[in-house]
């Protein structure tokens, strides 16, 4: 295995990049299409109404037979027939008639307005209207709500209700998305052990497992937690396999130790090839990326802070680009709530929590499991910088 | 069945407040919590770290033994054995002496302070310490980060992927949770049709059904869709029937037309009780409220707007009781976008879609399904008054 070099965040960023993944779609049914991202432009394909429909429940009538109505002298039109919602009419009304319609039914042709029926008096076989009625009165056009043709949607749309409500309104009842990205998640590490299992002495419970899991499906991919590879080759190398066979993207994370490290890097170096192991950033100095079988593979550091915001860095933007979300970063602009110090010559990312528009700068250290909890991202410092002053205007990138 | 008359709101919703339905609990696997609400306070049952742990790799050490180190007269220790990550130390560092540690061991029975390794000079079995260590230096005491005892989440906080790390973090492997509702949902009407299937003369698509189906689910619900009942007695009946075998909570939507709006009421007074027929406010004045079984139905509006916004206001309620999010109702404030005027003596629902902190009120009518896609929430305009200004702030009831 070569040994490479400790390299700036922007050539690692340049590398995952031009990594060759390329989004794949798949239609789903429209009832498992929430939450997903459309993979294409939605047109409307008809007309919505389909037809000119009754607004209200009252008689159709021919407009210009009303326009001399008024209260001292009403217009009397016969009731020629009625019409329901889903039907279709075949009855036409001709002048001096009207037809009997109830709320969404199709307007009969001849007709061209809808009196609702509190608006009439019906005597016998007739109606008695007292004030004229206009053309389109009580009805809604063909069309008037969503034409044929109309970008509905554009691609890069999350589907929430409302945009599958919209989908189901013209009918469509199948959807192209971006497949969900697939990530394989395994820990690493002697000390580490799963939740329900005994805790021996020297040993804690993984963190980072959960944490990549579930932060890949916030984000909207599928996650597999592989499980806990020791410090030992082979367990190691079969786990890396089998990740690489099911998921787009390998994401491990890394144990304490620095012999971890350097398995992982040579058996990435042996399967595959390692692009970058050491990025010049705080934290993220240990991070490697690589390839094995055209798979990406992140070697992520272990503390969990750390391990969360090389993820948001390096792997987030690879999972928006395969879901179709490329451009979508979450980034808030916020105040800082207190000077922060860094070390000149270092490139720092700090973590923080939002309280509204002001940074809470967390300082308990990368080590610390509840810093990352209390976290809602991170801020950057950059190198030739040694500190930030309070109240100071700060980007804060937020996690997954 | 008797004829009810329409109520005010505040007596609606003294009806679903009194339905007898309570929050039902489940344990589920970690893995399976995220997006879930805990049903319960949670409290750490562990120091975490569970030790004193290395916060770097280097030289377990006693403090006190290098207070007198310094450049000119630097002090020797003797290196007496090594401790990794994941082990249990039996040594123990006496005066004078050291142990090689990695970062995340246990420290050593005697030590207090760990030197890293770069801080040091190894000089075969010995190392040149020429600075004095503090107690506790690179060093994260047992429970510094999570002790045991401690709330670590209340009941009611939705579990997020920070929220599942930190109780894998403390080894908790199954949680409690509130059960995720049921919600069946039929659509009615004479003139609905599915998507994907073919639309006759004077049909349209159902937009109820998946607009109040994936609205559930958004809200973290569990919701079924059993189709679409005609104005059709006992097709209706199997329906309702069905639904309530299964579901916490019945959603019909109704159809345009009168006449099923009073099927619907008059077949839960067969199978039931009908509580509520008639809400005075504009959307909602046909919403029916019964108990079928124990089980709440509720009948809403075929409009998709009227539907969504009646849904909100007295399903959501019940939803949110049943998650265990009592009282999280979403709601802002904002300043309307123009002036809008209303019917004084009505007190009216108003869709009105958000552009930061103004609400534009949407003015499609109802019966427009672009009016409710557009929308982010509506507005209330009470029965006293005709019109609200432009400028004035208004409270967003968020849709769901």
């Amino acid at each position: 295995m070569a040994f490479l070099k400790v390299v700036p965040l922007e050539k690692a960023l340049d590398v995952v990049n031009a990594l060759p993944l390329k989004p794949k779609t798949e239609d789903v049914p429209l009832e498992e299409a929430l939450g997903r991202t459309l993979a294409e432009d939605v047109i409307s394909p008809m007309d919505v109404p389909p037809f000119d429909r009754a607004t209200v429940d009252g008689y159709a009538v021919r407009a210009e037979d009303t326009f001399m109505a008024s209260e001292a002298n009403p217009v009397r039109l016969r009731v020629v027939g009625e019409v329901h919602a889903g039907e279709a009419p075949s009855i036409t009304v001709g002048e001096g008639e009207s037809v009997y319609i109830s709320t969404g039914a199709p307007l009969p042709k001849g007709a061209d307005a809808v009196i609702q029926f509190e608006d009439v008096e019906r005597v016998g076989n007739e109606i008695i209207v007292a004030k004229p009625a206009y053309p389109g009165m009580g009805v809604m056009k063909k069309g008037a709500d969503i034409p044929k043709g109309k970008l509905l949607l554009k691609k890069g749309t999350v589907l929430g209700f409302k945009e599958t409500a919209l989908l189901s309104a013209v009918g469509i009842a199948r959807v192209r998305v971006f497949r969900r990205p697939r990530v394989a998640v395994i820990s690493t590490g002697n000390e580490i052990v799963l939740p329900g299992q005994p805790l021996n002495a020297g040993q804690i419970y993984d963190i980072n497992g959960r944490a990549v899991a579930d932060a890949v499906r916030e984000m909207g991919g599928e996650a597999r937690f592989l499980g806990i590879a020791r410090d030992d080759l082979e367990s190691l190398k079969a786990l890396i396999l089998e990740a690489v066979e099911w998921a787009d993207i390998v994401v491990l994370s890394g144990g304490a130790s620095g012999g971890m490290r350097d398995l992982t890097a040579s058996i990435i170096s042996e399967l595959g090839e390692v692009l970058i192991h050491g990025i010049a950033i705080q934290p993220g100095k240990p991070t490697i990326i690589g390839v094995v079988k055209g798979k990406p593979v992140f070697g992520l550091p272990g503390y969990p802070t750390s391990c969360l915001t090389n993820f948001t860095l390096l792997v987030a933007p690879l999972l928006r680009r395969l879901l179709g979300r490329e451009g979508q970063v979450r980034k808030v602009r916020a105040r800082l709530k207190h000077k922060v110090f860094s070390v000149k010559g270092r490139r720092q990312f700090l973590p923080v929590k939002l309280e509204r528009d002001v940074a809470v700068p967390i300082l308990k250290g990368s080590g610390a499991v509840t810093s990352f909890i209390d976290a809602d991202g991170f801020i950057e410092i950059p190198e030739n910088v040694e500190s930030l002053d309070e109240g100071e205007v700060v980007e804060v990138t937020l996690f997954g």
